[in-house]
């Protein structure tokens, strides 16, 4: 097996509502419940490395558990002592050894760095900033671009910019005259200032957006060179359009996705006047949302 | 265009939980939110009359409206004037023309008469008893039986039998070896009842049930006739554990479902000792679920 491929919705009513041509490109069901599932997979059938070992507090870590569970291989997930139950109970549910790090006390790259040095034969996986990931994400921009009759334009999600650069890669690769537009939280901004500076610039501090698949403190180093060269242009959306895109994902497609999954419907909400006309496909990256805080979205209270 | 096609969704978190082989077939993703576009599609495509009347509080009326619109055709959908607005809106919005009627005065089936008699070019729809109807859910069953590895056992929700007969009569037509097995609650489980009694056997009243769409008072005749002839198992599904199934599925496989659509997955949780071993298919019959109830759902207060 694989990943799976992206499930595409064609919501009348989420159309209708919003008056332009869109449809859903869904990573939501992807195995592990989002997009890093693809990275996951093709990095640890890769690598030759039997152990794996990655920082992450959200996806990747259980999609990278589930990849090595399939592939008789092992892997430790550095995650913060603050760590949701639900993130770190998937992750062992799959059979992924959870390590802790008190971020207070010493920083998750610091810990990777001591258990790569306890653990020389170990691959050292990052969950966005790797050319394995890019590359297995890139399955996601040819299944789109394969998709008929073809989009004028794909909206994606942009935090450590690993997605992102995958789409632009599998687009390229498929030789398909689609534009890609990138969506990030108007509060984490960086690929968008990077992209207008002509450099790599890094927030101040990680950006406390409710997209927290969002929240690294700047692109990764080869997602940025892709993203250099490619020039996407970049909506920045506002903290109350993510959440009102999750509520309208629930209203008019019934479709379930993290606030981070909401960037791309967000950014066709903002700017839909400028996209009249063209036929958009909406990147929904992911729907591992904990029960609590979606309702309290649903509720309006966020 | 026709009706989409089910969306098969392999979720390892939700398998490995319950320790069974399952897929879910939703529906939720179905023009308009549930499996009824199937029947009001091949109903309104079928009929030469060009204005259709029926009485829905819910998804069929939705459904209707939106497969007249596509085809040209009107609608007039009868509806208790205790509706919740947003299932109004959303048959407007679709150019269905709504029907007041208060059932403190007069029930819905009165009304309907009335309408059919000042309107006597239309053709009067029931939501679920109606050979087209049958014959429209007909292909939700042909696309399970085609679906490989083959599956033993489909689950299906059961309210006025529209459904589980069509699933039938499509995998009868497939020629396929699946058993259907009906899920339905326990607290309006004239279904279970009439296949002990081998007689049709009506509720004493619309059974309060959280999944609404299983409240019908009795199978229509002709779903009966069908299900009568194949006797499948039904599985009597208790209230807690239909919200349960709604948890469950937001949680393992970030699936949205109205409670109704919870049926199948709550009918494999009861019954998962003696599915054990079997491919299961359930079927998530649809998912337009107010958001405030579905947030009480969430907070487990239902």
């Amino acid at each position: 097996m694989t990943h799976r491929q992206a499930t595409f919705i064609d919501a009348p009513r989420l159309a209708q509502f919003l008056g332009v041509q869109v449809l859903l490109a869904s990573e939501t069901f992807q195995y592990t419940g989002s997009f890093k599932f693809r990275a996951a997979f093709h990095l640890a059938s890769t690598v030759k490395q039997k152990l794996v070992i990655t920082a992450s507090s959200g996806n990747f870590g259980q999609a990278l558990a589930y990849a090595c569970s399939l592939l008789g291989k092992s892997c430790i997930i550095v995650m913060p002592t603050t760590s949701v139950k639900v993130k770190v109970d998937a992750v062992r549910a799959f059979g992924g050894q959870v390590d802790f790090v008190d971020v207070q006390v010493k920083s998750r790259a610091e810990r990777v760095a001591e258990l790569a040095e306890q653990h020389r034969e170990a691959y050292i996986a990052s969950a966005y900033d790797d050319p394995l990931v890019i590359e297995g994400n890139s399955s996601l921009g040819r299944e789109i671009a394969a998709f008929t009759p073809a989009f004028d334009t794909i909206i994606t999600p942009v935090g450590g910019g690993g997605l992102i650069s995958g789409v632009i890669t599998g687009v390229e690769q498929s030789k398909a005259a689609i534009e890609v537009i990138g969506s990030e939280p108007l509060i984490g901004n960086d690929a968008a200032r990077s992209l207008r500076a002509g450099e790599l610039i890094r927030n101040d501090a990680e950006p406390q957006t409710i997209a927290d698949g969002a929240r690294p403190i700047s692109l990764g180093k080869h997602n940025w060179e892709i993203i250099r060269s490619a020039k996407p242009k970049m909506i920045e959306v506002r903290e109350e359009t993510i959440t009102e895109g999750v509520r309208l994902l629930f209203d008019k497609a019934n479709l379930k996705v993290e606030p981070t999954g909401a960037l791309s419907i967000a950014a066709l909400m903002q700017a839909r006047e400028e996209l009249a006309g063209k036929r958009i496909c909406c990147i929904a990256s992911g729907g591992n949302v904990d029960a609590l805080l979606y309702s309290r979205i649903l509720a309006g209270e966020l």
